[in-house]
């Protein structure tokens, strides 16, 4: 939707895994080609873009090197880079180059699609030294075409940033909503605008999490061990009833929460 | 705002700590009695409404029964009940309630007033064996009559529900914020919307919020276990590589957390 409104010159393909989806696919998008078919839905393809699970962009993307035109780009949405790099770096000769938009919300699913969805989000862009730049600068371009504005870093410096920027916040999100169930609490009756916000993304796609969480399992573990170790020194200022140590631990965060909103 | 909206003939008398706001406040509520003194501001008052900290809600409330008419009901928007109503229940021979409207934001202060804050918005409300009827009717039509939907439940009850659905969220905005800080990632630069929506409250007032979660340590601590444990169940599936163990985790939340959202 955001190339077709951006980059409405631009021809459009779009791959889709079921047979059966052909059809309501292709009357949300008149103008594209749309394909269960995998080689003909790449065919004379200039740029692909592989928005899937993590695991499923690495088995689609294994079978693409033979099926593309020699000169293609490829790029990703994945949100877990080391393996799926590690994986079409070279399968792709350079021509690969990871990216991580940072969009969506805890919907899925083509009702979800806007073509806004990418203004001002970050993409995480993960080169490596293997990427021709001509890669690098064709993907860089695609997403910003999109909406994005681009960052770049290593594929092991993102999946150790993003464990903690946008990961531990869904353990963390999926966490308190299973806390507040054993609760006891009638939650649905009592639950206002802080709980509706805290747990928000814990709604989210439970099969398409439990990949992301596994597929950065050690990185968020780490991410975990801080997290508890914060709580734990929020809980023993409690239970001292020491009003100082609590009240450091909350300007350290409602500090560092302004600064965020103030930025974007 | 909510009342001037909702019940424009009746009278409203605001009182303000410090005398140099009274012209502020007169400012924006022309047609409302505006004083920095307690007995010109409660002088005549059918309903009080004590909207400060919980500690200040007790001070202050200790002052009142010599100053108010006899038959002047009194409730408070405090967000912990215990300590208030333990204090407050006597004090005024059953003319108290305590209350706690699940409204508001991160934001404080006037400018974050508006007159639609209550709409929908829950309160709870604790009498106890203490109240008279009178008062307690009063009072809920009260809450009512500005937006919100009533709920009655013990101090004790309230507390305890309360620790879940709102004091435990605060908490971990705050710790998950303070964990990402300390993780030396560029925050404002990859923080997507899960992260902000996660650790928004987080910038609330880190006053208002260590008297909160100092009021109901007790309560605060066991609801911590209970997230840690959760946080420590889902890091043995993650380091275990049991994907099926961290799919039940994210499942159960996801199906509590859609629950949530077709309510309200």
């Amino acid at each position: 939707m955001a190339v077709r409104r951006r980059a409405p010159d631009d021809s459009v393909s779009l791959w889709t895994r079921r047979p059966e989806s052909v059809r309501t696919v292709q009357e949300i998008f008149p103008e594209c080609r749309v394909s269960s078919n995998l080689e003909d839905a790449t065919r004379d393809a200039a740029v692909v873009v592989l928005c899937t699970s993590p695991e499923s962009i690495q088995s689609i993307g294994r079978r693409l090197p033979d099926l593309l035109p020699s000169e293609a780009v490829v790029t990703d949405a994945g949100s877990i880079k080391c393996g799926i790099v590690e994986c079409l770096d070279g399968a792709f000769a350079g021509r690969f180059v990871g990216a991580h938009p940072m969009a969506g919300s805890e919907q899925s699913g083509l009702t979800a699609a806007h073509s806004d969805l990418f203004e001002n989000a970050v993409c995480i862009l993960t080169p490596t030294g293997k990427s021709l730049p001509r890669a690098v600068a064709t993907v860089r371009d695609f997403w910003r075409m999109a909406g994005c504005r681009t960052v770049e870093m290593s594929p092991e410096d993102h999946d150790r940033a993003i464990a903690t920027v946008s990961h531990l916040p869904h353990a963390t999100a999926a966490a308190l909503m299973n806390a507040a169930s054993a609760s006891g609490a009638d939650v649905p009756a009592l639950a206002g605008g802080g709980f509706r916000d805290t747990t928000r993304i814990a709604a989210g796609s439970p099969g398409m999490w439990t990949e992301i969480l596994a597929g950065n399992a050690a990185n968020i573990s780490t991410s975990i061990d801080s997290l508890i170790s914060g709580l734990q020194e929020l809980q023993a200022a409690l239970r001292a009833g020491d009003h100082r140590a609590i009240s450091t631990f909350l300007e350290d965060a409602s500090a560092a929460r302004q600064k965020l909103r103030h930025k974007s």
